[in-house]
Parts: structure tokens; C-alpha cells; sequence
């Protein structure tokens, strides 16, 4: 085990991972408040939303709009899902300062989500790569079912090891290991991230943690002992089928704030404006925030009113 | 830190910690069937009531009932908790196989909540200790505020372990170290039984997490690389103060479990089993379960279905 890093870059995935789930479409301007405190809290990588067809996604047809009135901050950088060259021209016409693509580490997420094989999935979005390095652009690039499949079960070490490290050969700067169900717990997480180090520096990866079975910060910080010094989450937990039973969101960024700060490690957030940010959010969605974090500090406020 | 435990104890703490708290009283028939699907699930060590006085405590009114009432099963111990002599007399009547004291760890937490100083509070419960001794009654202790204080904030982990140590030379077997405000930290979780393991041996030492802040498996993952290999929690996560936003109970006993068992841990519990005991209660309780486990398993019955 390493030890534990000083510094921890978040990126928040709360505007874009988190909304896209969402039922109704959510304003166009809430978007952009929300994102405005997000900035404001302190966070400068910040997914903003998405350049795929309103078709698929109608909560992302609004992307131009998003991308080009999100609050520009010194340091700060905006990034969008762009999974074709479509996208990517639409993203950096918009002033996206990042891209990120995605890929699955399981056959049969990849089947039935991308309808395709993985090697086909990677395939795709060769042209994106080629574009980036020409436009000076960074791309990220998202690996899902890292420590387990809705369909298939199981996924090995070797197999996440082996499409993270075909990602990273493309060229991608940054690849953000996926427990999309949220199955994983401390001890395959370890297993999974030593897999993918001898692979692909470690330095280039990050962690990204669903809650559905609770288990998201004690793999935060199993990934942090190995090394791993990047964590995608969402403000209040934001994602997940917010009607589904059992589907739970992201890990919430409060949360994750609140571990890291108590690590004495530094993240450059504000826990309160962050906390802000949630409830403005859960506000406008008309629910309860899903941070733990933000629900006990909401619960002292009370008190001491 | 040390290789992680094959074998874990689990204390269930839900039927005392958990519903002592409930504001409105919980029939004694359903704390009994609640105990007896604890049992059945595998549990082997379950808090099952409070001899206090139901002045104080009107829910544990029935300590009597419910301690002669539970289901005795091969290799599964109740315990209770005892305050003071007469509450360990009626409980060894009642059949109680261990009982349990109590102490903080933070003088302010002690004045504020026993009314007198951590070392007078220690002295109160020599007799139980004599008493328990003669009747070959194995005593546990708990130690509240290990990582922190509602009055005082800070708790230095030295102190802790002066409370601990002093605690364990009076003759208690076992000493949960708990998280009474759930704002720790893993770092700090470590630092803390790092140093409470070099006044007391190891395997005396139980974690105690509650989830207010969303820690507490975190937590447990970083006491259980230290070699902490007991652990209390409560079904659905019963407990805290169902009404006050932000009040959160113990760490939910699927959640522990299923990570215990991603971590390839045995606890001997058959987790749908204990998820069944946690929708009954919480069913009884008429409202939602605060297990995360317990929730994804619903919600994926509910897909299947």
C-alpha cells in the first residue's frame, strides 16, 4: 500500500451523471445555477453535461446551451461526454475544455448497452481521439462494470486491467474505473486497481463509485491506499434512477469531501458552499438530498435554530 | 496494519441501541419476533434490551419479558445492558449471558449525559463488576465519543485510551469503541485504535460506527486493517433519533455484512435472512429501511418480479 496522496483532484459528474438519469428534464437554468455554485464551491473539473442526440437523451438537449453559459473561473475546466465526432465538434465549438468518452470492461454491458463488442465500442471513438490531439483537447475516458456487471456477474481484474490499458494506448489522459452497479467492495476494488496499475500508470487513474449496496467511500478509501489520487462523485448523490427502489446514485461529493478533508488531505472545496450547492439542487428536484453529509449538517442547523 | 481478520464477531446492537431510541413504544411481541429472525439469520451475540429504569428509558420497560422471552438457540449469547447493580441482579434473573456497561471518553459527553465525571462513572458500576465476577457474567463495555464529542469536539485518541485501559484493568472482556456522533474519519479511526491497542490487547477491542456522516464502513474497513475483528451494528440501521434530520443510527448490519463478505470475512449470518429481519421491522416501524443493501436487494426483487 501506498501512502495515502496529499492532494486529491476531484471531478464532479453531478450536472451531467447525475441529471441525465432524471425523469423530467430538468431547466436549462437550474442547470447552470447549479453548476455556478459548483464552481463557486471550489471544484475545477466539472462535467458539464453531454453532446449526444436529444433523441437518446432528451435531459442533455440543452448541451450548446449548458456548455456555452457555464461561468468560466481561472483554473477551472469544463469537460462533456462525447461519444462520436459529432460530438466532439459540437463540444469544442461550445467551449469545452475536456472530452470524455466510454467504454465497458464487460462483454455483455457492452452488448447490450453500446449494442456492440467492446474491441468495436473502442473502435468508435478513434476519430474523437484523432480530433482531440489535433484541437489540443484532453480526453478522459470512462470504463464501466469495473467491479461487476449487471449482466453478466463477475468481471475479472485482468479483463478491466486489459480495456483501461487499450484506452489509455488511444490516448486517453485519464481513465475513470467504474463500479456502475455498485457491487464492489475494499478488498476487489484493491485487487482491480493493482490490476489495472501494471497496466496503465497509476498516476493516469481514477476511481468512480456508485452507493447502491453503501459501499462507495470505504472503496474511496481502499483506492486512496493504493495510490489512486482522483475520485469522480456527484453533489447530494445526484444519479441513479431516483424511482427505481435499490438504484442509487453516485457517491454523493459531500460525502466524499468530508472523508478526504478528515484525511487531512486537500481538495480545494469548500464543504459548505458544496453542501449549498446539494441542497439547491435537491431544492429544485423536489427530493431529499442523498449526501449523509449534507443531511447532518442540515440536522444542526435545526438544532442550534 | 495487520492482515485483515478471517472471521469476524458481530454484535447486533439493534433490539437495545437501536430501538431504545424510537419515540413511540414498540410492542413486545414484535421486539420478540425481531430478535428471534436475528437469531435465525446467525447471529450469536445480540443486545437484546436495557435493565434501566423505564423512567429514563420507557421503551426497555419490558426488559424483563423480553430478556425471558428470547429464543434460546446452541452458541447464541444475550446480553443486556446494566447500569448498576440492581439492573444486572434483574437481568441475570431475566437470563441475560453477559451484560454491558458504559463510559465515555469525553468528560464534557460524561457530565452532560451522566451527570458526573468519567472517573466517578467508572466507580459506579465496580459493584456490577464484583457481582458479575461472582456470577461468572462476562462484562462489556462501551466507550462513547471515541472520535469525537457533541460538547467538547475534539477527543484525543490518548485519551481514549486512558478510559479504555482503565475500563479493561476493571475486568470487562470486551470494549466497543463507538463512534456515538458518527463524525469520524478513517484516518482518525486508525490513529484512534492504534492507540487504545497499546493500552488494551487488540482482540479485547469491538468498533462501534454510527453512520451519521456516512463514514462508518469506511471506518470499519480502516479497524479492520488495524485487526479490529468485532464489530456492533443494528438491522436497517436502526437507532439515532428517527425525527431530527441528520440524527443517524449504527451502521447497518446488510451493509457490514455484505462488505464482510466481499472481504471474504465470515460472520456465520445468512444476509438475506438478516435483510428479511431488518424489512420487518422496519415494516413495524413504518418506514423506509436505512440499510443500503437492504434497499438494492428490494429494489432488485422488484425488477425481477
Amino acid at each position: 500500500m501506498s501512502p495515502l496522496p496529499r492532494q486529491v483532484k476531484l471531478v464532479e459528474v453531478g450536472a451531467r451523471d447525475g441529471l441525465q438519469n432524471e425523469p423530467g428534464v430538468v431547466a436549462t437554468a437550474t442547470k447552470l445555477a447549479l453548476i455556478g455554485k459548483l464552481a463557486d464551491a471550489g471544484l475545477r473539473y466539472i462535467e458539464a453535461t453531454a453532446f449526444v442526440s436529444p433523441k437518446w437523451v432528451p435531459q442533455m438537449a440543452d448541451q450548446d446551451t449548458v456548455m456555452r453559459g457555464a461561468p468560466r473561473r481561472e483554473g477551472l475546466r469544463y469537460s462533456a461526454l462525447t461519444p462520436n465526432l459529432k460530438g466532439f465538434e459540437a463540444a469544442l465549438a461550445a467551449g469545452a475544455q475536456e472530452v470524455a468518452v466510454f467504454g465497458a470492461a464487460s462483454e455483455a454491458f457492452s452488448q447490450k448497452n453500446i449494442n456492440c463488442s467492446i474491441t468495436e465500442s473502442l473502435r468508435r471513438f478513434e476519430d474523437v481521439m484523432v480530433a482531440a490531439r489535433a484541437a489540443n483537447i484532453p480526453v478522459r475516458a470512462y470504463v464501466s462494470c469495473a467491479l461487476g456487471c449487471p449482466y453478466q456477474g463477475e468481471v475479472s481484474p485482468e479483463q478491466v486491467a486489459d480495456v483501461a490499458g487499450r484506452i489509455y494506448d488511444m490516448g486517453c489522459y485519464e481513465i475513470s474505473l467504474g463500479d456502475t452497479v455498485g457491487v464492489g467492495t475494499a478488498g476487489k476494488t484493491q485487487a482491480m486497481i493493482e490490476a489495472v496499475a501494471r497496466r496503465v500508470p497509476l498516476q493516469h487513474l481514477a476511481g468512480h463509485f456508485h452507493d447502491t449496496y453503501g459501499q462507495a467511500l470505504a472503496n474511496v478509501y481502499a483506492a486512496l491506499q493504493c495510490g489512486v489520487a482522483v475520485f469522480d462523485s456527484s453533489v447530494a448523490g445526484l444519479g441513479g434512477c431516483p424511482y427505481a427502489a435499490g438504484a442509487s446514485g453516485n457517491v454523493a461529493s459531500e460525502d466524499l469531501v468530508y472523508l478526504l478533508q478528515g484525511l487531512g488531505i486537500e481538495t480545494g472545496v469548500d464543504l459548505a458552499a458544496l453542501a449549498a450547492a446539494g441542497d439547491f439542487i435537491s431544492g429544485e428536484l423536489g427530493r431529499p438530498t442523498r449526501s449523509r453529509v449534507a443531511t447532518a449538517m442540515a440536522g444542526r442547523k435545526e438544532k442550534q435554530a
